[in-house]
């Protein structure tokens, strides 16, 4: 291994689409709510346009346009938006609620647990997701995620790619950015992390978006570790 | 269990003297440096020492006459001081930032892991200390206290009993103040929580400041749950 790498004492993990599979999950959780409520939608659909207007609502916020606001709010916000355009009427305030929380019940990939297991014998696992507290929490609680701290954008109240995001969840950590490695599926997210002084592992998830995906289906940065899945990033890791 | 009791989703610990017994920890991690270096200390009174600068120097953080400060470095300050009190000289940087970090090796009581394993099956575990969060971090690992969350001082940038301090830790998780339990082995920090609404648990430590203790040894308010350890604690909500 490296000097660089021989450094890096946390790894700082994207969640959304590195760590769990949140089409899959927004289709399984949108489709049990159609079969209880006789709706007619086309889940994949809606869970890709409620996914379309992730980056728009935060960058309403990167830019001041909104005060800060959790990204709960923000999902919650784009769902009023979705259930008119696909019109989706007759919720209750509580199934409102239950399907924006959706997002709090995201799956992992098969190799997030075994991986993180495996990885967390040698490093401190930290979060580093645009994730609010509440919601990656309760998501590691139901998947069963090994975390040490769940930090990130709620935390440093910056979205990511702000380096706020980056330099506050290490500050926290107590490490330098060259003692951090963050764990990413995107590319733009290393590139922003790299740009700080942090270490990089892409890790493949080449169906993060379907089976049609046209992004991010290779590294294009010179990222310090790829890997095909987390069981692989902790055998590159030598964990 | 009472109504308000029911509604109680989130544990929030008080962790120096609750979870983890610092007193020992400190004489320990003194005596083992002492022996290596052939000082001639007694480090009993050097943690009450180190202890007893804890509020005054978080007191400079409170007021404002210091800007926040973690307490990593609020540590660091007090213990240059008692260097010079106690005579001990000749350490180098590194035994120096060693002994500063014993309070990253800070041993539990032996009913805490067994205690938090059971509570967890039911309730979201969440730290609520005026330790940072690498500090907090540090010892869980090395304890193996499963934290669902690290929060507190540090994130909210306000040292209990600053109402921040508990009411930024409340709003991450997600919950109303009545959705959480303060836990703590101390009468204030329970007095500070419930005046924002939190239900609070007395939890007995009568040796936290050894075995001539006279503060703390028993419930001095009207606390929802008064228990001897965290084993009875986790029999006491039924986990």
């Amino acid at each position: 291994m490296s000097e660089a790498l021989e450094a890096v004492r946390a790894l700082t993990f994207d969640v959304f689409g590195t760590v769990v599979d949140w089409r899959s999950s927004i289709i399984r959780e949108g489709e049990a709510l159609g079969q209880a409520r006789g709706l007619r939608v086309d889940w994949a659909k809606f869970a890709d346009a409620w996914r379309a207007l992730y980056q728009p609502m935060m960058q309403r916020v990167r830019t001041g346009a909104l005060p800060w606001t959790k990204l709960d709010d923000l999902h919650r916000m784009s769902l009023e938006r979705l259930l008119g355009e696909f019109g989706i009427g007759g919720l209750s305030a509580d199934e409102i609620d239950h399907l924006n929380r959706a997002w709090h019940r995201l799956d992992p990939w098969p190799d997030t647990v075994p991986g993180l297991t495996r990885l967390r014998r040698t490093y401190i696992l930290a979060t580093l997701s645009n994730g609010n507290v509440a919601l990656i929490m309760n998501m590691a609680r139901r998947a069963g995620l090994p975390w040490d701290v769940v930090l990130g954008a709620e935390v440093a109240r910056h979205y990511k790619p702000d380096p706020e995001a980056y330099l506050v969840t290490a500050d926290l950590l107590g490490l330098g950015p060259a003692q951090c490695m963050m764990v990413a599926a995107h590319n733009n997210d290393l590139a922003a992390a790299s740009r700080l002084g942090f270490r990089t592992a892409f890790v493949h998830r080449r169906t993060e978006y379907g089976p049609d995906q046209t992004s991010n289906l290779k590294a294009e940065g010179p990222w310090d570790v790829v890997a095909e899945d987390f069981v692989d990033l902790a055998t590159k890791l030598h964990c």
